[in-house]
């Protein structure tokens, strides 16, 4: 939303005149009411608020709002208000709402719903946060099989409202199986006396509603789906998920590697709304394995104090040489583990990665060598100058190699490859680093000058 | 595609039976087939099989072809079947394999094209790439004011074969001026005789062409639409974004951000199939830039010389507190630029994330402090370990305060926050890090004891 759009909500909320703010509101977009109120959250102002809009659009503003605000909300409201409030929202949202009430509250709920209602709810609800059936809905449309076009399309009219999409519609038999699916625009250009048996396309994708998210909004991005069928092991229909709902968890699974690869743990809700705490926990964990990580390094340096107090030239160095390994593993890291969670690098494609990546580093070391060599130049005697060179290079073969293996051995032992985050990475390589760096040096240079 | 299916279609292809190899590409979906030929790709291997597939089938399964292997089958296609394949493709991939076809190429093809099919092709070649007007299609669907609904779902079906969507509707004035949007949703619901004036939604969200398609993207994933109309400056309707390419835009600018943090620059066409030269190309850059940067460090390591050979002790614990400043750092900046790229956190958030990352920063910072504190129990007297915690301390908080205020500098100054990328984080870190460390070393050490 823009800013101004902000800022003359907030005007009309101020004048007070109601008229002027139910028009205003009816006007906007439910997207942009639920960010004005999570930006201004007071719980009576949005309830306020609330009141003035329709139940539709109530319930799909409550639908996009922050999961925190939206449990203030609901433990703020009358039951009565927050039952109207949930026979209006989209059946997926409603079982999200629905898991972060007390318990107190859901058997309040449950009393007030239909059978049904209450069975499709408790199904949901029943999902595993991170499975296909956490983000299905039951709002899907469907159709017997044998049925006309014009009798398809008369019962869609009819139970359009309802439903999320009436975009696909899936074609079942008595026991709700499902055995095929039409489209709206197969529907509105058939001849209204086709069989829909005739028209509808029975190789349908469907995902099961315990697989991961993840994979239902790989499938759906990949083939370009409106909306794809959610049928269990009897391939019986037991919901959809949307194209809008694969986006929702295309980008929270992104942000969630982006968040891994920086050694951050998983933040629910959302960065900006967590609570220090919660923050510092999501990052302490890491942070501190990699101190003791980092001894090796320690002891690695410390091993080789008499080489550098011989030397003391070598400690300029250091911080270019390590730096490098670190900054070019983390890249042939992030290339890699991008890759695999895109799908455009396969597990088996590892051999192959491997040998362009050899490639690319060797002339990626040649490059640098010969920049720490200019700058050695001014610092130091050609003896040391060619320790440096020849450490820069080995060190960034090494780190190159380390980022591309390590995704692809944590894959291997079936963990999530953005494990092999850049601190990670850059932790081992420095080890390495110091390691090679020192060790050329006490090779070359303590047989060419024996230390005063 | 899994794997079998993919074994499946190189068995049929080996036993060149025709028939089994044209009913099985029939079913199978595009995208599937798409991938078989990029992962087995040989010119005349993939021509001839395109041959076995309809017209339809191969614009569908050519659209998804990688950049690189669609322009090897161009060139080697006879004009006339890369005309016939031009006219059943989208316009948007049209114009994309167009725009990289060789000039000759390009007039061969422009000659057997009618006249409005060419200014179409011309008109959406002309934009930039990473621009709305690269990944809009002109092939949505529009009537003009004041007609029936009945007319307009007529027209609908006669025009539908050759539009991406059909339940997004633009009505257009005589001028092609928009005026208003209408699902199809809506059409099939409305009485035949309303006038489409009277349901059609006027607040339509719309995008320039000129604007970047990651804000498409964005509206599009926020708001949920199926396809958002772009007009120009006078409100002329001139194409649409249909939410598949919004999830590819997306997809796309995630990979580039998450490039961009590990200092990877764009690589075009997909890092899988990139060239040795293309990889080392995006990476080189910022590798020798940062070592360059690193002699910072380094000096401040020479610098402290003196201090080093007095206390060796100190060389121990230098890489687990310069690593600890980078990776706070590290989770800090990455927290933030996610956040600025999913629009959760805004620009002007700057003062809030800071105060809740010093609050943080200190948790962590003292934590950590302990833990290096436990460590320098075994290593050194208490003089050395006063020093290293209290190190510890100020270079987390520093490296923190690095990594939030980085990406809104950057921002601010109109560059990507992502450049505020992990690798130049640490360097800056690395090199506070080792001024405070030898700078408290020096302050409280010189003081205590005199160096023997």
């Amino acid at each position: 939303m823009t800013i101004e759009t902000q800022e003359y909500l907030i005007d009309i909320v101020e004048q007070g005149n109601e008229k002027a703010l139910r028009t205003t509101l009816a006007s906007m977009a439910s997207a942009d009411i639920a960010e004005y109120i999570d930006e201004n959250f007071e719980v009576y102002g949005a309830m306020a608020l609330m009141e003035k809009m329709s139940a539709e659009q109530q319930a799909a503003v409550f639908g996009y709002l922050r999961p925190n605000n939206q449990q203030e909300l609901a433990r703020h409201m009358e039951v009565g208000m927050l039952a109207k409030l949930f026979r209006d929202m989209s059946s997926d949202e409603r079982a999200d709402v629905y898991a972060m009430l007390n318990v107190k509250l859901q058997d309040a709920l449950m009393r007030r719903m239909a059978k049904t209602e209450r069975d499709d709810l408790l199904m949901l609800a029943s999902y595993e946060e991170g499975l296909v059936g956490s983000v299905m809905t039951s709002g899907y449309a469907s159709i017997p099989l044998g049925v006309t076009v014009e009798t398809a399309l008369y019962r869609l009219r009819q139970s359009a409202p309802e439903k999320e999409t009436i975009y696909q519609t899936y074609v079942v038999d008595k026991e709700h199986k499902l055995h095929g699916v039409v489209s709206l625009r197969d529907l509105i250009t058939a001849s209204p006396d086709d069989i829909i048996d005739d028209i509808m396309v029975r190789d349908v994708l469907t995902v099961s509603p315990d697989m991961p998210q993840s994979e239902a909004a790989r499938i759906i991005s990949r083939y370009d789906l409106i909306a794809i069928p959610v049928i269990d092991k009897d391939r019986l229909l037991v919901g959809m998920v949307t194209f809008d709902d694969a986006m929702d968890v295309v980008e929270e699974e992104d942000t969630d590697t982006m968040h891994r690869s920086a050694t951050v743990g998983k933040i629910e809700g959302g960065f900006k709304d967590a609570s220090p705490f919660t923050i510092y926990r999501s990052r302490v964990n890491w942070l501190v394995l990699l101190v003791f990580a980092n001894i090796f390094s320690g002891a690695g340096i410390a091993h080789f104090e008499e080489t550098i107090k011989a030397y003391g030239a070598l400690l300029f160095f250091l911080p270019l040489l390590i730096a490098s390994g670190g900054n070019t593993g983390a890249q042939a890291a992030t290339l890699i583990v991008r890759g695999i969670a895109t799908g455009d690098v396969f597990k088996s494609d590892w051999p192959r990665m491997l040998a362009k990546e050899l490639l690319v580093s060797v002339a990626l070391g040649v490059t640098m060598a010969i920049s720490i060599g200019v700058i050695g130049y001014w610092r130091a005697g050609p003896d040391i100058i060619l320790v440096v060179a020849l450490s820069m290079l080995c060190i960034v073969l090494v780190g190159s190699l380390i980022g591309v293996l390590l995704p692809f051995v944590l894959n291997r032992f079936g963990w999530d490859p953005a494990t092999a985050s850049s601190p990670l990475v850059t932790t081992i390589a420095d080890t390495s680093g110091v390691l090679i760096y020192f060790g050329i040096a006490s090779a070359i240079l303590d047989f060419s000058v024996v230390p005063g």
